[in-house]
């Protein structure tokens, strides 16, 4: 690994549902293989026709509706699982960057399948094998503000396991997992802002081509410390 | 915004208690003003003398001593909060990449003023006005992995509020406060690896200059809605 670069597709239209987003990205930019393609969620949301044409007042219902329990509540602030098992602020339910006032933006249904349905357009269009990541913004406990992480991927290796390695002193690295994809989430996010409409970056120089997904980046509850 | 590039810093000695980290930086890689030299917390404690001599049947003494609050056990696991307020395992001590067999790794005392003296150092010997980031690895509730998070930063817009900026329907962004720093430092990980004594990177390319700390990125205890 000599150098890690990280461009941002410029000049993508507002999607609609139905775009074939691969040939969008495909117009503006040269993918190599190897590279690592993020879309922020609400791209994918988009073009898969996941809005809901409500007012705001409903918003809370449609919350309820996309979350499988609600971990924490203050005011109109409610931490919910999703189905996939996300923990995150409204179920990943938003209204900002939707495509219209009176919309609200949902999670993709399953944004793995979003993930591995994209990377298989790009190779069909460009004849390379790349990986894709689908993020979003979530908050973290105990701590301020928000980074992207992985709530869908393709071709990636999600998680890597050191397991079983030594360390310069022959010292055997006991448990560290790095969840590469939340880093190439956060790491893509620097670089597309939240309001320019740039829903999508091209990582490059990373070795790290797998078959994960990112429901394995969901901690299964019986491992989970936290509830 | 139009490239990030993440580079290593090869080629850089274990590192020892008084060394000047700065200097060997700067022999090793040409800065530009705005770049984010970012550190593995190791390397810092390392050249602060922030190691413990024992052996590792003590190691739970040295994690209780480093804490301020247990915040979660299971087994040898100990989730606890330090004195600088952040939550993760061990108190921050570490036994991987320690400099010898019977030592222990603990946290720097103040991570961002750490920082703070690497960016002065490199600011003198280089002429640049650069940004500062220490790193750690950290695990997440719910989710599988550690990520790269800022522990110490000096130099950085460490938090950017797009609170009442708008998108591009006008819809005004209510509460979105992006963790940069924290991206940056997970970025930075994804070129440093683990084990091949990689712990600086440099970040160019972002608009990040600021005056924000880590300390910035400690949720409040009275606005968590996490124990």
């Amino acid at each position: 690994m000599s150098e890690l670069t990280i461009r941002p597709v410029r000049g993508l239209p507002e999607l609609r549902e139905g775009d074939d987003l691969a040939h969008m990205i495909r117009e503006r930019t040269d993918l190599e293989a190897g590279d690592v393609v993020v879309v922020v969620q609400k791209a994918i949301s988009k073009i898969e026709g996941r809005i809901a044409r409500v007012d705001e007042s409903e918003k809370m219902e449609v919350i309820l509706s996309e979350a499988k329990r609600v971990v924490r509540t203050r005011g109109s602030l409610v931490i919910a699982e999703t189905r996939h098992g996300f923990i995150c602020a409204s179920a990943g339910v938003d209204a900002s960057n939707a495509p219209e006032p009176g919309t609200l933006v949902l999670l993709p249904i399953d944004p793995d399948a979003s993930a591995s349905l994209l990377r298989e357009r790009l190779g069909e269009l460009t004849g390379r094998v790349v990986g894709v990541i689908v993020t979003d913004s979530f908050g973290r406990p105990w701590r301020q503000g928000t980074t992207d992480v992985a709530i869908g991927a393709a071709g990636i290796e999600v998680l890597r396991d050191l397991k079983g390695e030594r360390d310069p002193n022959g010292y055997e690295l006991k448990s560290t997992v790095i969840a590469i994809a939340d880093e190439i989430a956060g790491a893509a996010q620097l670089v597309m802002g939240k309001l320019d409409r740039t829903p999508v970056a091209i990582v490059r120089g990373l070795d790290v081509a797998g078959h994960g997904t990112a429901r394995d980046l969901v901690m299964p509850a019986d491992r989970s410390l936290f509830d």
